[in-house]
């Protein structure tokens, strides 16, 4: 542990005006944040800061390149007030592949383990215990370097800030596969938590919204005949018993929903494919009956169950299963997560 | 005009500080610059305030998603103290071009153009007189709505910050025919000048300049056959004498300097054909010696020469001409747009 992550309290909380019992998904702000600068080429140790606002130049390079990268985690209490993390690891290597992708300095794991142990601790009350909650944790870097040359910032900002955060979805949502819209390129950042990657998802999204639906499906830009992901979630599909994802590349996301998902499944002897799936594929299961289930997954979402999509103007139903792979699945990772159930893989993460 | 732009000047200047004789690329920034937020559903009328920090939220979307659009324009003064643009309202109509497609609310014309013209006239002095000099002009919006929810935000800020500027690159460049990255998908937001397009180009521009380039020649992302464009500039090639530069696309930016060098150089007489353009006609041309010249056009550099170019490791040295296309048309270009010659193409555009 660094012993001198500077801690700075914030005057007042705000946790009293909390209605932990209807919590939306990131919409209110823990009372503290970690802050850590990159500047003459190296990362300044994180402070704990108050929750507050960032003064930047105009100039600074985030508002104009988009040179920024996140992460999306989450930590849970169990009911003798121990708080968990899930695979946190795997976030800040992530978070480093993304950065070294954007050209943006990689963090020593110390500041990103510590500084976020030392957060959860001055902030252990706002860690929400009721089931279904949790405390989203979003770290972000960004370039904060000024200048108006098309190159990368000489100064970066990280920080993680916190939000107790309730469903992401709430229910069972209906999803467009794409056809003509992309949302990642061969060679591009498209498996980077990149900023960029998710702004140019708005619009087609939007669209998709306007025809009824709540996600799009991305298919490859190159044929679309692909299935790839979805917004903020890795997609699995169901074709009689067996369970099939897409491979990750360079396209795509390597989620740790998804390849924890992959292993539950394997463990609970569940036949689990990795290969490339056509959408030809999935509208064929679909009209044939073999289409049992589709659903995400993703750390906001954890498992997301689709109830149709929409493809070349046709919407095709899932069937309304009584044992769902979604359901037991979603079970199975919450209770390893919530520290209800043993955890035989050792992604449970304890911090004190 | 809109008449009620409210102006709130700085109250100091910082223009004694700076040496107009020695001006770098977009390092200096002016004391005022235009501001106009988008609230509750509409653009707030666009006001003159200093140049100063902007005070943001840590959950506010441009730092976590990427939601940015920006132009690059440049006001020329000329030896009677008369201020000009170039072609402007190509600027602020792809700006919401870029705009829509990055699901951020289109701004109307008066708000660009008036606020524009009133900086300019508060910030007049800034504007450089010396030839190869201009005062950069960067418009840019960022979504300012906070939330972790990806999804687009609820307010945006639209702002015109300007900077007085000498060349962007010095000399002729050094360029890398791109094999493996790529800067944009089929489908995705290539042709809009987003920021995310940017901090994608970053690392493989770095690996390029590690190299010994100085710049990226994009290709396309499935094949990386056809020859695309630079970091921030469209690409043209002389073969024989005739001058080629690409269609744009989905992928491509639309350049105003691209546009404006194909009419003029039509109005020459000199041959242009605008079609595709493979990395292999490219390499055979510089091996036969039919490839004359390459050079690349932006707002920016105006036209970058190219030296010559790599490409699966093997170096191309272009020939040193005499009476190039690239100095000819920077010539007849510049000498429009700092109104040093007349204009049948209508494009300059007094501030007044
Ligand atoms: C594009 C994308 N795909 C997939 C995922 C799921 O990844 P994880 O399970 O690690 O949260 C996310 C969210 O993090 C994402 O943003
Ligand atoms: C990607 C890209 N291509 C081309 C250009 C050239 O466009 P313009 O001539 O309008 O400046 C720019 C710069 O604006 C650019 O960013």
């Amino acid at each position: 542990m660094i012993n001198n992550i500077e801690i700075i309290k914030a005057k007042t909380t705000k946790i009293n005006d909390v209605d932990f019992d209807n919590l939306k998904f990131g919409h209110v702000f823990s009372d503290h944040m970690l802050e850590c600068k990159f500047k003459d080429g190296k990362w300044e140790t994180p402070k704990v800061v108050p929750y507050q606002a960032l003064s930047l130049d105009p100039s600074a390079k985030i508002f104009h390149y988009g040179q920024s990268v996140f992460e999306g985690m989450k930590a849970y209490k169990d009911e003798n007030e121990n708080v968990w993390l899930f695979r946190p690891l795997d976030n800040f290597k992530r978070l480093n592949i993304s950065s070294k992708r954007l050209a943006i300095p990689e963090l020593p794991e110390n500041y990103f383990m510590d500084g976020l142990k030392t957060l959860l601790q001055v902030d252990n009350e706002w860690i929400p215990q009721k089931g279904g909650s949790s405390l989203y944790i979003r770290p972000f870097v960004f370039a904060s370097g000024n200048g108006f040359h098309a190159s990368p910032a000489d100064e970066y900002t990280f920080i993680i800030a916190t939000a107790p955060s309730g469903a992401y979805f709430s229910g069972k949502v209906k999803v467009l596969i794409e056809e003509k819209y992309s949302r990642s390129a061969n060679g591009g950042v498209g498996y980077a938590k990149a900023g960029g990657n998710y702004a140019g998802q708005f619009y087609p999204t939007q669209l998709a919204i306007d025809k009824g639906y709540q996600q799009v499906i991305w298919t490859d830009d190159n044929t679309h005949e692909y299935i790839e992901e979805a917004g903020a979630m890795n997609i699995f599909v169901r074709i009689n018993d067996t369970l099939v994802t897409g491979p990750t590349s360079d396209r795509i996301l390597d989620g740790i929903t998804r390849k924890s998902i992959i292993e539950l499944a394997e463990a609970e002897g569940i036949p689990v494919e990795v290969r490339k799936l056509t959408v030809h594929e999935v509208v064929s299961a679909a009209k044939d009956g073999s289409l049992k289930e589709m659903f995400g997954a993703g750390t906001a979402a954890v498992i997301s169950p689709i109830a149709g999509f929409g493809y070349k103007g046709t919407d095709y139903d899932l069937p309304e299963l009584e044992n769902t792979y979604a359901s037991s699945l979603k079970k199975r990772i919450t209770d390893i997560q919530t520290n209800k159930a043993e955890d035989p893989f050792g992604w449970r993460y304890k911090v004190e």
